[in-house]
């Protein structure tokens, strides 16, 4: 398997995600947010790339059935129904709606990697149920987003420790500069509240007063789902592989 | 003092810059030709985002005091009078004359940090001489050249044993994500022609037949010069400082 990590999405473009399976990262937060309002029951996140055509969106599809959620700067833009916190995004909140989102590095890096063959979403909620969902690929790109198109090393760690698990199914693994860096240091730092809180999205998330947010963004395994993204929209292809305890009933 | 690293020159724009020391790296080679050349005794050196742009620059300046140098796709663009390759930058050849130089990554870097209040160049050749002459900074910007908008170890290696050495001098450092990761990648990593070699662009150089100049590109401390750039002209503000050995007469 030929591994590909970029820590940006503004370095990304077509020619680097043709023909091959993507998985967009960015734990901090927007990647979290859409694991777990897809494991808690939405039906479908639509990313988008400012907060007025999140808006526009909403109107087009019917303003009950929706929900706007993201951040600018963190916080919740003014006529949002969320933020980008992940413990927002409970059954009770989203189960059945569709959620339009749009945030500041997260759904860039969605609609950056469009056209892949295909377009996974990842974090540390469901690194297990990403990595046997692409361990039989021969083309993998893990695209992080970075923060502001800078380097992130929330999401460079992610990158790393789903490399760690391919590593542990595969003997054949080439890796570019990125990826041997995101595996070198995602088996030194431990996946944990402390460590999201030491990078510079952490920091700013605690200024904030949201550093809550950072104990979902660490926990590791929390749901065995792997959203895929078609044609802007991210959903679960495959829902009865759902997480047990999401509070979704059986529709 | 307040350092960081940026993994791309395509990341940064004016205000990133704006008021701050940006020392440039591209390891593999731009940067290590740069202190090559101006430590062996070439009057200054011209950065050029193409090698049309360079063409026409030579001609202006008059050819007869001028050389050509640079590369695309690591080779001599034809018509050039060198390469990219460090070996090449000799007294007998350099001495007295001014480069014109167009590279892929590294040129493009230099001119992507010239609204900064200084512009230094460094590469392991030049890396204590570097730091003395930024070690009472306040704003510091690394910024590594990477390879075709993507990270590259060896220029990350470079910044994080900048870093390392300022370390030693300053217990005030505050880092970004990406300084971090690069001091921690070069307390790890040997700087040789090895390490080298097992980088991305160090295969490429590799697999050109070109290897040997991993070699040079490795040498730390070969040359006790900081190359400056102002008006997009890269020179030795002080050439008294220029190392020993380097086979030039004083003027």
């Amino acid at each position: 398997m030929k591994a590909e990590v970029y820590f940006t999405w503004g370095e990304v473009n077509e020619a680097l995600v043709d023909k091959r399976t993507v998985v967009v990262m960015d734990v901090i937060r927007a990647t979290t947010v859409i694991v777990e309002a897809l494991a808690n029951g939405a039906r479908g996140i639509f990313p988008t790339e400012s907060t007025d055509e999140a808006a526009r969106l909403a109107s087009s599809l019917g303003r009950e059935e929706t929900l706007l959620c993201g951040e600018r700067r963190g916080l919740k833009p003014e006529g949002f129904d969320l933020g980008n916190s992940p413990a927002e995004f409970t059954p009770e909140v989203v189960e059945g709606k569709q959620l339009i989102m749009s945030t500041t590095n997260g759904t860039r890096a969605l609609l950056a990697a469009e056209d892949a063959s295909r377009v996974l979403v990842g974090a540390f909620l469901n690194l297990s149920a990403v990595a046997e969902a692409v361990g039989g690929e021969e083309n993998l790109v893990l695209l992080c987003a970075g923060k502001d198109q800078h380097f992130a090393l929330e999401d460079a760690l992610c990158a790393g420790a789903l490399l760690m698990m391919l590593t542990r199914e595969r003997e054949d693994l080439t890796l570019n500069d990125a990826a041997r860096v995101a595996l070198d240091l995602a088996r030194r730092y431990p996946i944990t509240a402390d460590t999201l809180r030491s990078t510079s999205a952490g920091e700013a998330l605690t200024e904030l007063g949201l550093e809550r947010d950072l104990e979902l963004c660490a926990s590791v395994d929390r749901h065995a789902v792997v959203p895929e993204m078609k044609e802007r929209r991210v959903y679960l292809p495959n829902p009865r592989k759902r997480s047990q305890g999401s509070g979704r009933r059986t529709p």
